[in-house]
């Protein structure tokens, strides 16, 4: 059985609504998606790090579309991994534990790994919003689209616009 | 550089010595460690598995000797990464994230990796006290001795007592 390791933030908990929900409870503002295209997600969200530090912003994250149905489908032909970068924010680990217990109970604790670099990570395939991550990975590598990643240089990666495709691109 | 993956419950926080404490506290019996010598921890330790989830357990764990000075020397010559499969036990996160910046302050969240399973783990070698770990790795492996593997058949993975001869082993 092949070894799918599938990011967090981005791919499965939808981060971008949860900053412009933020942005709105602290400016009044609504920021649009479609203002956000290539721009890093710190241009967008200039007060986004205090937000993702603060106890609570990964608490009720909300689930990205249909990625709950697919990954439930895809570990059955994988084995899955969660991979969540998330060491830089100590407070974040045991809100993303809870998080992934609530929306994603079939990924179990051996599924599961918090990291800081993901250059330690080994796996066949790899799915991942940010390019740095999928660079350092051996292996089949997907970037799944957010505003930040638009137009970058895929290089020798494949882009994935939603879960449609992954499940087009990855079960039988 | 080459990448070296350390394990931390065994290798760098002294498992045994808190187990010994624990269990002392509970029942009032010293238990020498030289009668655990090649029984599994869940054997010299009935009462084991309630400790190790019990919130505190990893907050005062005595560090593994020598283990500091020679980690911080290596992490000049090695990308060093700690991985814990600490996912079996949540509660554990924080209390080993605070561990490691009180007594590994070097060992930024760059190098830090919380997991379930070892197998998803890429690195040039690893250290760790379980062959299932090991077992997994392709790479250069050491089994740190503890009491439960004193007497396991090494196989492919090559043996190290403590930390004196890790030194010896991967320093110039």
């Amino acid at each position: 059985m092949k070894r799918l390791a599938v990011d967090m933030d981005g791919v499965l908990a939808d981060v971008y609504s949860q900053f412009i929900k933020k942005h709105h409870e602290e400016t009044g503002e609504w920021l649009s998606l479609n203002s956000m295209t290539g721009l890093s997600e710190g241009q967008v969200f200039p007060h986004g790090r205090k937000h993702i530090t603060t106890k609570g912003f990964f608490d009720d994250i909300q689930v990205v579309a249909n990625s709950q149905e697919i990954l439930e489908e895809l570990n059955k032909h994988y084995k899955v991994f969660v991979v969540s970068a998330a060491m830089e924010f100590p407070l974040s680990l045991s809100e993303k534990q809870q998080w992934l217990d609530r929306h994603f109970p079939f990924i179990g604790w051996r599924q599961r790994v918090f990291c800081g670099s993901k250059e330690i990570i080994k796996a066949d395939i790899m799915i991942d919003d940010y390019l740095r991550n999928l660079d350092s990975f051996e292996g089949e590598t997907y970037l799944f689209t957010e505003p930040h990643n638009a137009l970058v240089d895929l290089g020798r990666h494949k882009r994935v616009n939603d879960w449609l495709e992954i499940k087009g691109l990855l079960l039988p």
